[in-house]
């Protein structure tokens, strides 16, 4: 499969890399993650360039990583800095390594050229580490192809059919949504004035009537989608609303992809409000899971249907807007690269 | 592989499809079984032409089932009848049906061109409902191509090595069946006169001295084989006989193809004497359900043997005569339907 | 794979053929070893030339093996003696067999023309039966390339890495081995003159001080390695020592290849000291048997890695040099009998 390479892709919640190597596959390449002596996450690709074994079987020294079968051992270059036994250095001892920064409580990992590594490039989730907001969220390896998630997430209107008990609301497929293209970003916006909360925004903004509510879906190529959502007294929520009786969540999806089947899906959760009540986050932990590994349940069976007739035609119906576009600007971005000589 | 697809399958027994939908694979194609408002059974394609969903993961709402993503809902010809958030339905939006009947405690499939589907060539099982008969029964999930089944059925000789501790009997290899085809079904009768009843008769049958034994076995192409199979004491139960002084079991045997290598094998075990006597439904239950597991342990490791060598040259011997003439006329068959253009 | 087919290949330990048929694939081929009426082994291609059952589930009937699906019987040489139902034998109606020999607690197995099998080419393992020497050992399935875990066995250096708690010896990288080929033998020997003992041979042999110890090497192709291993008190064992303040170990290692990526893994451990210690030999097992367990894990996770990307470059180091001539001996010896016709 063609993946966009000049991208950052969240590799890891920033807690998953500890003090030994955590080994990863990210757009089919083995990679091995560990800490340097100073804290800072490091990348190598997680094959010994010596005999194969993976370098993520071996050991953390400093800032380097060693070989668990003859020793060999990597700076974070990727160069190969000691081979026991012998002097020198064979020319060509070295594996790939990857530009890596820790930034929103995440690792971020470039799998292009590290030449043209920005780190200015990552996207801005203020909400993740932002003081003002609290957060929950989960890994969940998923077996479909990172894109049928991208699919899920920027369809609105399947909360009335799978997420029956938390998110289902009428409202949703009543209202068109405004699909915008900034530059190369996706806008997928959703306005419902004066409509019946569903039974989720009920538990958590304690609302007796009907709200204003939005979705504000952001779509940033190649797997990250943005959610600014919320809720507020009928009224006040509006685009032009001030939002001061209503709350606010921001979700943040990132699906990276391990393999054309299989991917890594980031999930999280925040919202600016309630933030001391322990009960609340823990309800909203257990809801906004459940909701999100029932997407799950459907994208994994959507992939083994279509893995059984890959050609199989596919209709469009008006709901698909959103989606459509979405896969239009990623098409698009891809044919560039390519274009460019940029992917392989 | 090349399936006949204009005949009857058995695709489900009846008590298997209730209220909510049942997916099966059949001839490699996904299916979704369901019942309707008045409890008929109905067919479609297990995949939405919209996204790929299996529609088996969506909900029966009277006559038609309703897609579990996106809500897109089908009537029983396939028909899309609503997609949720437009008033339009698309042109094409349709799934595959496939024309059932329910009959003899079965619902049949029929998978090939609807229009050429008749009711009335369903073969007549007429001890599956008939309070003159007792029966039980199974289904059981095997890891084969179905041919393989089929063989087993029509070869009587492997009861010696097979069912060591139920049909073994010596008589069978003595006695060379007549092979008879009839049209397009095959006979294979064994008649054993004046014999030592195998252990299995003696408990279900009582005898005490030597028995008339029959094997008549029925096989109509593709899948079913069935038996009429009994005992009666010596002299009375011969081809001109009148078989009270006897039993009588009458077995199915259908062997529906999910894939190429994988077979749904429902098997069917009928009696007309002794009906009240629970104690001997269960005897028999325990010992034919051990008997019909036994071919299945062979036929799965015949299956992952000849896998591994599928070109391998097969040496036929004497007693191959039924299961060779069976292969032929299933060859003749799927030969005939491939020349007239109904095979794809 | 082209395997060499002309060699002696460890199939069994002795006692794993018992009275009824044993399975195991051996360069590919399904093979079933039983036991004749006067206890002698014997191999036969593990496929019925009938309807390709395994013969494995028949039954062993004096010095011949009866398939359990038709009854068909096959002798020692694979030629088929009777057809249940018919008095004659069809022509071309055999298996294919192996010769096999029991020597030195194994079966040992012949997979190229039986007309070129000859047991004086066995290689001589004395210390598996000698009553001077008291030994204990393992199969283990392991899943890789059978030639990984020979470069395993031939290279010392690994164990700083891989063998932690038990075999890490600094030592061993700063002795350079002499590699010696004699005739189609590969000799690999290491002597560690006056150095510390490494944690298990202090406990084996109770030395306070420096020991002498040695590594000898020898590689058999295609699969066998055997080790003389030992330390003596510093001064008395070198190449012209005595060895009698010191104790000597001899490993066996067999990899005989099931499939390309599957190896039948045999290891032997005897000692010619203590005995008559059963906490010895306990100690020694369970020591013995959790470091070839960790090459097992190297090699697995390196077969992985390499079945990623098969064609990716190993750079070799000087530490190679026992291993890259191994392999090159194996490659010539494969190339000789390919030249020769004897490979398929």
């Amino acid at each position: 499969m063609a993946y966009l390479t000049d991208r950052w892709y969240a590799a890891a919640w920033a807690e998953e890399i500890g003090s030994g190597p955590l080994a990863r596959t990210i757009l089919d390449q083995p990679v091995v993650f560990y800490r340097t002596g100073d804290g800072a996450p490091a990348a190598l690709e997680d094959r010994c360039c010596h005999r194969g074994l993976p370098l993520s079987m071996g050991q953390v020294i400093g800032d380097d990583i060693r070989c668990g079968y003859h020793g060999l051992r990597f700076d974070t270059t990727g160069q190969c800095v000691d081979v026991p036994g012998q002097s020198t250095i064979p020319p060509g001892a070295r594996v790939a390594f990857y530009p890596v920064v820790e930034r929103h409580r995440m690792v971020w990992i470039w799998m292009g050229d590290p030449a043209r590594a920005d780190a200015a490039t990552i996207p801005n989730l203020f909400w993740h580490d932002d003081p003002a907001w609290l957060s929950t969220g989960e890994r969940i390896e998923v077996a479909c192809d990172y894109r049928l998630m991208i699919d899920i997430q920027l369809d609105a209107t399947h909360a009335t059919f799978v997420h029956v008990s938390t998110l289902a609301s009428g409202a949703i497929q009543e209202t068109a949504p405004e699909v915008i293209r900034d530059d190369d970003t996706l806008h997928v916006r959703r306005w419902m004035l004066d409509v019946a909360p569903p039974p989720i925004w009920v538990s958590a903004g304690g609302f007796t009537g009907n709200v204003d509510r939005w979705i504000l879906a952001t779509y940033v190529p190649p797997s990250l989608c943005a959610f600014d959502i919320g809720a507020a007294v009928a009224g006040t929520g509006a685009p032009e609303g001030e939002r001061d009786q209503g709350i606010t969540n921001r979700t943040t999806h990132f699906m990276t992809p391990a393999t054309a089947t299989s991917t890594h899906y980031f999930w999280l959760f925040a919202r600016n409000y309630g933030l001391e009540d322990e009960a609340l986050s823990e309800r909203v932990h257990t809801a906004i899971a459940e909701t999100f590994h029932e997407d799950v349940a459907i994208v994994e069976l959507q992939e083994r249907s279509i893995s059984t007739d890959p050609v199989g035609a596919q209709l469009d119906v008006n709901a698909d807007r959103p989606t459509v576009q979405a896969r239009r600007l990623l098409e698009r971005l891809i044919a560039e690269d390519e274009a460019q000589g940029i992917l392989q």
